[in-house]
């Protein structure tokens, strides 16, 4: 099934959503909110899909979805971490400045815990001090999670994914060297994140999810034009049963953590850096990215950081082309 | 006015506590959770000090309070930013590794971004995999914000302390060096956190509470021996208020945010780090503090970490020698 939350008070009003994102049917009979739906999902979660299948066949109360009524499917969270899966990401980013990658890198995953307090709706603008703070986009998965107790295997991490989703994990480039140099993590470098309209129950994919990762293409775009659209199954070292276990090695997540697996990079077909989508390459889900590539082939970046009054999109569709999550779609803009 | 959450569910059930911690009245006719009366404060604060007023007047139906019938204040909370205030402890750590401190950690907060989704109430025991993972107690002092705007001044920060309440950050020392030199934070390092029984508004703490400061000695006590007393107003280089303003300086802060100002530490008199108690010092509010004194002093640390069955109690009290909290008291045991 899918799920939407309208944006309505703290946490939205919760909503099923047809296959098409054409239409949508209120939750509230059963669960008002995600996050209430989320903390007791095995009670909710089987009359949510009795409501999705009524929506599919015309025998629920429905109305026009419209994706600009959404609110991020959790406005406020308990928990974000965010891996960084797709280490040949790491690896670029080290190689651009000229460092070498620990090897560990490639079986310890990096994660970084961000702020899920205030989280953006697919259609709120990234709002900043400044464009001096190297404003970018990173287009990424996530999954949100049932409980998961301290300890748990890879395969256990696994079934407790409940819900799937895009994220716009916004970054301040420039902020980033002096937060990580005091080696606490990126705090003021990492503003609210964005999430896509609709989330959705793993089912809901079908052949594309498969071993805990999703293999399709992530379309990201700048001003209309696309910029990356790497396949978000190629090239991710960690899995997300991977990854939630390493969040959970040493204290339970609660129901409705959400788990990133950080910007999806691809390698080229070589095995080299991806090449830019104007070389018919696969482009990159950052800005960052293609400006490290543009860095070790030509010595410096060119491409620029994100201006105001810049879009950004974010979205992924399915092999018959139908967007699945719907699109979040940011204007940046300056703050106040 | 004092606010408890007795253990109930997955958000507790907000009590209003005598200032004498010995009697409670139910919150419920006002607002269930602490966390609903956060979000909109200014509609239930007034109703919840009538209660705290009728409760000392004996005029409002009340039971006896136990504080090991407590949650944490915010069982789950929707953020948790842990500040390096006392940068005294921040030197120590590196004079004891033969590093020396960047000028601007006296003028720019560190801070890292913790788990809150799943905090420990204050008699809930520390659960470890492994004694070798170096398991330690922080104590700290920590305050609940209101919704903090982008950019709020520290002024303006200093206005959205709702609450304020005592947090042991439980820290994995040897699992810290590893994901640190990741650069991306604690995650595995710092599990959950333990909370006060009781948070109580800033008026409640008279003169104490000045300048986004809490002037009293903080008591940390290890298997019922004193370990450390230091005042958490001494030596504390930010306030409250430039903390909150520091995490609020690229995002806004959603109602229910928790600040902590990090592990309380003096200096000794002479200008030097703290001594122990035991050498008529003020101790330490973390064991490898003592660890790092016994280093520089002697070459090498001496105190152990804690060992599964050891109990840590954590509390502060009033110029009259009243609780005003409540105690931390949690046992360390080994995980499942």
């Amino acid at each position: 099934m899918k799920l939407a939350s309208l944006a309505h008070g703290r946490d939205g009003r919760l909503v099923v959503v047809s296959r098409d994102l054409t239409r949508a049917t209120d939750a509230f009979p059963v669960v008002p909110t995600l996050q209430a739906a989320l903390d007791d999902w095995g009670r909710h979660a089987p009359r949510l899909a009795d409501l999705a299948e009524g929506l599919e066949h015309g025998s629920v109360p429905s109305f026009r979805f419209h994706e600009h009524d959404c609110a991020a499917p959790l406005p406020r969270a308990y928990q974000w971490l965010d891996g960084s899966a797709y280490v040949n990401h790491v690896d670029l980013v080290r190689k651009a400045r000229g460092a070498t990658m620990p090897e560990s890198f490639w079986t310890d995953p990096l994660m970084y815990q961000g702020g899920s307090d205030a989280s953006l709706g697919p259609r709120q603008a990234v709002q900043a001090r400044s464009e001096e703070d190297g404003i970018d986009f990173e287009a990424e998965i996530a999954v949100v999670t049932g409980d998961v107790p301290m300890g748990a295997t890879r395969e256990e991490a696994l079934g407790s994914i409940r819900l799937i989703m895009l994220v716009n994990d916004v970054s301040l480039r420039n902020r980033i060297p002096g937060e990580l140099a005091k080696g606490f993590g990126f705090v003021q470098s990492k503003p609210s994140s964005a999430y896509s309209p609709v989330t959705v129950t793993p089912d809901e994919l079908g052949e594309a999810w498969r071993e805990g990762r999703l293999h399709l293409p992530l379309l990201a775009l700048v001003n209309g034009t696309l910029f990356g659209k790497p396949d978000a199954g190629a090239d991710m070292t960690f899995d997300f049963g991977t990854l939630i276990a390493h969040a959970a090695a040493t204290r339970r997540l609660s129901a409705g953590t959400i788990i990133g697996a950080g910007t999806v990079s691809n390698r080229d077909a070589d095995g080299g850096p991806g090449r830019p989508v104007a070389e018919g390459g696969r482009g990159y889900a950052c800005i960052a990215e293609q400006r490290m590539v543009e860095a070790i082939r030509s010595g410096e970046p060119k491409t620029p950081f994100l201006r105001f009054g810049d879009t950004v999109r974010i979205e992924m569709k399915d092999a018959a082309g139908h967007s699945i999550f719907g699109a979040i779609e940011q204007e940046i803009l300056p703050h106040g």
